[in-house]
């Protein structure tokens, strides 16, 4: 089951409320650029390839209420400071920037709706190949470690990486839902992912889709790949950089320790949109520090509000929040883009 | 300020409730074994170094209402039940009954409860040794790196195994206590440790010391190190095997990979009765697996209720619980223990 994360409906943008999932499936309209502003900035909408979209629509709503050079203008830089790390926020800009810009106001309101709605449906298409060559990469190691009913695939994600981070089926988990269409039997071992839990997200999603999958706390993940209960580690990424270095949602470069320690392949799945050429490497990739009240709330209590055990922190409390963290090239073991399975010391090359 | 972890009073025992902490500071008085094998289980005692002072206590409260052989087996064999990983509770049930078995009835009762009187005391006297041993460690390093109030030592921790998980200064935690006490600046970043938010336990302790600290998810540790704003990680254990190879809470092992792959070095501090003579390695350590609804039902509310984001679990999501790694030895810089700093591989010749 795919689900509608943004869909345009005439001159609005419908939006799936992320932050009420998965206990509230919620849609939301947008009608102004500060709408979509707050929605990226708040995390209705999340992950690289949905930010990008969203923010590609974002720039349509605004162009749609004054077609301006001005109003164009303070659109790009309104989204652009929304979040920092995802490099598709950027690039979807850029895009949109340098096709609107040559127009005159009146053909620029259609243009940016058509634009965005092309980089909606170019995110599905890129979805689907990140899926096929996934599958490939899944079955060749299926047949290595003699997958079977009894004995499935073991993936292990971070965060959200799925449907829910996208127009489509997803970048981490596209092989996944590929190997369920072609009965590859696996197994998603899905970590909470603190502060903000998106692995529940994860995990609403493969249940939604009858895929096989635990839930695990973060910190659990390097003890199942030290005991062999991971075959292998895919995830998405918010940027890449030239040189393979790879920032996703902060405790990645963890996983990928824990794998590379336990002989596990790790693999990221992205389109190439996530590769930023400007960026030489990890060390020059922004990491956005987000509010600290993320951590500080997080008490153990039951959806009722029941509550259940207390480990509430008070507010004055010092916290340090930040959401991304940097995965080395050297830990990578391949990148799944739509083109294909690239070592990340050949990307230079595709970009060429 | 110390805590009353676990007091005796006459033939009672009165304990912290570490389940409210940090929110709720309240005492429990518990008047027979099956009181404390509850408090163990539930984790209304936890820590290591307090588990097995409340299991000699445990067995102190069955003598004070039965004294019998029977009684004795029963209650050993109740206590043994109440949690796996943490050696110190075997250790200490061991003691009991080498020390018990040989009285008469009338004298047991006494016995009882001056031994288990003597354990706690000892913890006291092996977490300051702790302390000032890991201290020295601290004060070279703060050496090396030109430590000055504007450039504190940055130390990581990871769960609680300070003063509220023994009876005494804690064992992490001690060197930073110790560090303090002498003026040498230090900060420590306080991880959340999920699932059960230990961490917030070490966070409440430190800032009740007026202990400089910041809380961090679990997942940021990994980028904190790559940044180099940690100099030194020391965590408690709760179990290490003749080889070296380390039990702590989950999640362990990732910070100490994180630490190898910095150039970061990474401690265990613990008294000498969490080494278990009886396991060559870690991979003979039995590793807990917790109830799931630890993970099920930490979701993002704030403890007045009001519910910031949802990110709660269906109750029928499958989770995996572990509540502890394995730290191989070849990870760890150095064993800290009452008698003094030990390599891991050294660990063998202490216990001859």
């Amino acid at each position: 089951m795919l689900f509608d994360t943004i869909v345009r409906q005439a001159q609005q943008v419908t939006i799936l409320d992320q932050t009420a999932l998965p206990l509230i499936w919620r849609s939301l309209t947008l009608t102004t650029v500060e709408d979509m502003a707050h929605a990226i900035r708040s995390m209705q909408v999340r992950g690289a390839p949905l930010i990008g979209a969203s923010a590609a629509y974002g720039i349509a709503l605004a162009m749609q209420s004054d077609a301006s050079d001005t109003s164009l203008q303070s659109a790009l830089a309104t989204l652009a400071a929304t979040r920092p790390t995802a490099v598709n926020l950027n690039w979807a800009l850029a895009r949109m920037q340098r096709v609107l810009t040559p127009l005159a106001d009146d053909t620029r309101r259609q243009t940016a709706w058509a634009e965005a709605d092309r980089i909606r449906t170019e995110d599905i298409a890129a979805n689907h190949a990140i899926g096929q060559h996934g599958l490939s990469t899944l079955k060749t190691l299926a047949t290595e470690l003699q997958v079977s009913p009894a004995r499935p695939l073991q993936c292990m994600t971070h965060c959200n990486a799925g449907a829910l981070a996208t127009c489509g089926w997803g970048t981490a988990l596209a092989p996944v839902y590929a190997a369920c269409q072609s009965n590859l039997p696996v197994h998603v071992w899905v970590s909470e992912t603190r502060p903000r839990n998106q692995g529940y997200l994860t995990a609403a999603e493969l249940a939604v889709n009858h895929v096989s999958h635990t839930l695990i706390a973060d910190n659990a993940a390097g003890l199942l790949m030290q005991q062999g209960r991971a075959d292998i580690v895919i995830t998405g990424a918010d940027r890449i950089a030239v040189n393979g270095d790879t920032a996703n949602k902060v405790g990645t470069y963890l996983k990928a320790l824990a794998a590379h320690a336990a002989g596990i392949p790790f693999y990221i799945a992205a389109p190439t949109s996530t590769i930023d050429i400007a960026c030489p490497d990890g060390m020059a990739i922004p990491i956005e520090e987000r509010n600290g009240e993320e951590l500080r709330l997080a008490c153990g209590s039951a959806p009722d509000g029941r509550l259940l055990y207390t480990r509430c922190i008070a507010l004055e409390e010092p916290v340090c929040n930040p959401a991304f963290d940097i995965t080395p090239a050297s830990l990578i073991s391949g990148i799944i883009t739509e083109k294909g399975v690239f070592a990340p010391h050949a990307l230079a090359k595709l970009l060429r």
